[in-house]
């Protein structure tokens, strides 16, 4: 694989994204990209998905105010999956958490 | 949504899972679990994926002795992420970096 080269046929054009603010490392949400996504998300220094209900680009809190603004981008050994480490202007999720991870699974059993 | 209800089938069976160390919050992995990879993880204790490649589970060290103690799970707000909060047992990646995320996205302009 060249540098920098992402695998967008192995994930049909969508590479599964962890926003994690840059300063705690806490994970905020997973959300997915598409090369539009992630063009968009560097050209403006804000994170940017690909809404798979909507099925548009979408920069988060474009319209709450609380938009991400990137600090670095990582990618994996396999270039199959990015993470957008961010300063976050409010909180990560629609419910009002800061982060969508906010409940901790018990025993399925 | 119930409680702990997953959403399995908007994901086709399968959930994205960020795999982070519990203590530093670094993210070291980013796989996937179908229903069985998860009941078998909470059996063990160990992290177990589903790998696409091979369709089969895989308990991530079993042959390397890299295993990844569970501290916790956590699920995202619609169900369709999970968070393997671990403890690890030496490198997470195949390539020997404590993380698969060990390289910087430049500009692709």
């Amino acid at each position: 694989m060249e540098k920098y080269e992402l695998d967008w046929k192995k994930m049909t054009g969508l590479i599964p994204v962890v926003m994690q603010n840059a300063e705690t490392g806490e994970v905020l949400t997973v959300a997915y990209a598409d090369k539009e996504a992630l063009e968009r998300t560097q050209e403006i220094g804000l994170a940017t998905f690909y809404s798979r209900s909507r099925n548009e680009l979408w920069t988060k809190g474009m319209t709450s105010g609380n938009t991400m603004e990137i600090e670095e981008i990582l990618y994996d050994c396999d270039g199959d999956a990015l993470i957008y480490r961010v300063r976050p202007n409010g909180s990560a999720c629609e419910t009002g958490n800061k982060s969508c991870f906010y409940r901790r699974l018990q025993e399925l059993k």
